[in-house]
């Protein structure tokens, strides 16, 4: 029996106990701070398989003074990261598989047809918040390791399993793991992206910008400066700056990407009186930072884009709009599209599928730019579910793909980490 | 001794008299539902001059059924109107003198540098919530009644002074009091004019604008449907139905205002996410209405206009943005700017001030549309104070206007009634 037919018939045997794991995960609600449940289920599942187990909670001070930090929080009592080494016997290359624990936020309960935290099981999607991101590719991780585990196949290289806190408010779970000193020749992160193979990210930014205008009453509104109507030329301005980054990028992973780093504009609020002409409109988006720029540079072009919005229309040279960045951040990410775990990935995702591999550049971040930028270990992403349901109400994962994956995970395993056997 | 000068020294004597019932009536904050206690403060004052007076609270019931009847509550209880009627000899003209008690909310405490119902007099001028909008004009009103009583000056019409709820929110308060049978030969309102004189008054509604986009994950923004930008078309859309309608409008009376009936968006709010694209947006604003025009015809006006949004973008054919009225609603009203009132206050004004009067239609409404249309009584609008401040922080008015008005509105009483003397 060949590995891959021992990996696929240990995958067919424990379909239900991968289901119950992915279920008892999602029926935790880890959001933010409320992580310690879930990852001492998972520190469990590596006990269990006799890994190597580190638990501890990142700290905060140690995170605040260093330059990539950045969360809403400082303190981070209750949610721990949880690291499970599978030992290699030496000689092969070692390999970090990372996936966060923290979800989102259920959002409107009301839009959910299915409890956000139930785990239910209908049509073979398994439904709940962190089901597609990123539930579903830990458990891909769990159980490629079990597998290999339970087959008795001996690696050489070590695998390093880090189930993490933080991703979704910018990576301070995996920065804490990379200042603990955990690196490896590779890493591969199973974020939602449909079992494409991504080697670049793209980074990300929140901005805010806050637009003026002057308060007077409906009436006589031309006494007034409507912050609503000012608002307009900022909007059109920041999509003119979408448009002019977006001519630039000619990465041919992004070839089928409309907007491979969009701009996005996700808040709008201005006014407080229909009566009244509104004094202040507020705007909150997202800013995407392309896969080998620098964060600063893209900060850069956008304040100095801002500036040039006096062109448009005098009044914002006597009242500029201000330019903040806040909340979360995600640092871009870039892996030669060449590189070894590509080719491994891509060969055990055509014996696994029968199908040809998707390489793309992401459209999002992930915990890999970190891994790569700063731990010296270059990452890629890889994994099942998908982002359209992710951060929205009714998230689902299909479980033959939690399975899928898991097995193509396993074998790039042995195959990347190198086997006697 | 001409009567002017009786009535201008009796105001030069009252002077500090005047500024602590103004300043007693301005530190009760009269807010909706709060208006008792400012209510008893005048209908006292009412007795004090023997006036007949009535005190009552609208009957929510009643109104409910009006096709007139707009607020946002059905029940009056706290909330009285009061009426003190002077009684003329008779054979002369009767007038309705009417203001309200209700104040708009006194909004960010933080922007106010006197205290919202502090009442604080600082060169010669009177800080606070109501000031101009209108506790100052029914102090002037109280004080041309007092004047004309102490300088035992003889009336042949009934003067009706009338201190109302709910102006701010749709007029109940007058309603009630048409309902109750109240009507005279003309009216007067203090609102705050600036002491120029209103023959017309624009209506105004309120309405709310729901666009509708697609969600999606700002990473893969092109997936969805911005809402914000497709209410960008729609702010634009309706800033061009203002153009047209104000191209349409020739009142001589409206020369020297910009935009005679302006269509104002004063509250935007759309998305939920900086990372997600927004799939709304409400858009909530004020409808003017012109002094001639049917309050039915101009939401017509606006529902037409809205259904052309998708000869702009398909996007609107599809998914139609919902457009409803809500809120508050003022009626126009128009009285001949020839009317025998009219006439008379511009004497007045003339004797007091030494000034030319400046006649003009006003850029919001009051509760003199419903006077004019539906007691058969006149309305026109003169009153101390400016608008440019109320509803704002740091509401004043100057307190030699109040004073002057008082004047102008003793003077134009005894013309309009007649008197024997």
């Amino acid at each position: 029996m060949t590995l891959k037919n021992q990996i696929q018939e240990w995958m067919r045997l424990h379909r239900e106990e991968g289901t119950a794991l992915l279920q008892s995960l999602v029926r935790m609600p880890s959001t933010q701070g409320n992580e310690r449940e879930a990852q001492k289920r998972i520190a469990d599942k590596l006990l269990e398989m006799n890994l190597e187990v580190e638990v501890w909670e990142p700290d905060g001070e140690l995170l605040e003074s260093h330059a990539f930090f950045y969360s809403p929080r400082t303190r981070f009592s209750g949610s721990p990261n949880v690291v499970g080494i599978m030992k290699g016997s030496g000689g092969g290359r070692s390999i970090i598989v990372n996936g966060h624990v923290d979800v989102v936020p259920e959002g409107d309960l009301g839009q959910w047809h299915h409890g956000p935290y139930s785990g239910e099981v209908v049509d073979g999607k398994l439904y709940g918040r962190g089901a597609s991101d990123m539930k579903g590719g830990t458990v891909s991780l769990l159980l490629a390791i079990q597998a290999i585990r339970e087959l008795g196949i001996p690696l050489q290289g070590d695998v390093i399993f880090q189930s993490v806190v933080e991703e979704e408010s910018g990576g301070a779970g995996t920065l804490s793991a990379i200042l603990k000193g955990y690196k490896a020749d590779a890493a591969l992160i199973p974020e939602p992206t449909n079992m494409r193979i991504f080697p670049k990210q793209q980074g990300s930014m929140w901005f805010r910008v806050m637009v003026k205008g002057r308060s007077a009453h409906g009436g006589t509104r031309y006494e007034g400066v409507s912050a609503i109507e000012k608002s307009l030329t900022v909007v059109q301005h920041i999509r003119e700056l979408e448009q002019v980054r977006n001519a630039a990028i000619s990465d041919p992973l992004y070839a089928d990407n409309p907007i491979p780093i969009p701009i996005n504009i996700g808040i709008i609020q201005g006014g407080n009186w229909p009566s009244s002409v509104p004094d202040f409109v507020k705007l909150e988006g997202r800013m995407g930072v392309a896969p080998e720029e620098n964060i600063e540079d893209a900060k850069l072009a956008m304040i100095s884009w801002m500036e040039r919005l006096k062109e448009k229309d005098p009044w914002f040279e006597q009242v500029p709009p201000s330019l903040e960045w806040f909340g979360a951040r995600w640092v871009p990410g870039s892996v030669d599209p060449g590189h070894e775990l590509i080719r491994v990935v891509m060969n055990q995702y055509k014996e696994v599928t029968a199908k040809e591999p998707v390489i793309e550049a992401s459209p999002w971040g992930t915990d890999g730019g970190l891994l790569t930028l700063l731990a010296d270990t270059p990452c890629i992403v890889f994994g099942p579910g998908i982002t359209q349901v992710a951060h929205y109400p009714n998230e689902y994962i299909e479980i033959d793909d939690v399975r899928k994956a898991a097995e193509v995970i396993a074998l790039t395993l042995i195959q990347w980490c190198g086997t006697e056997k």
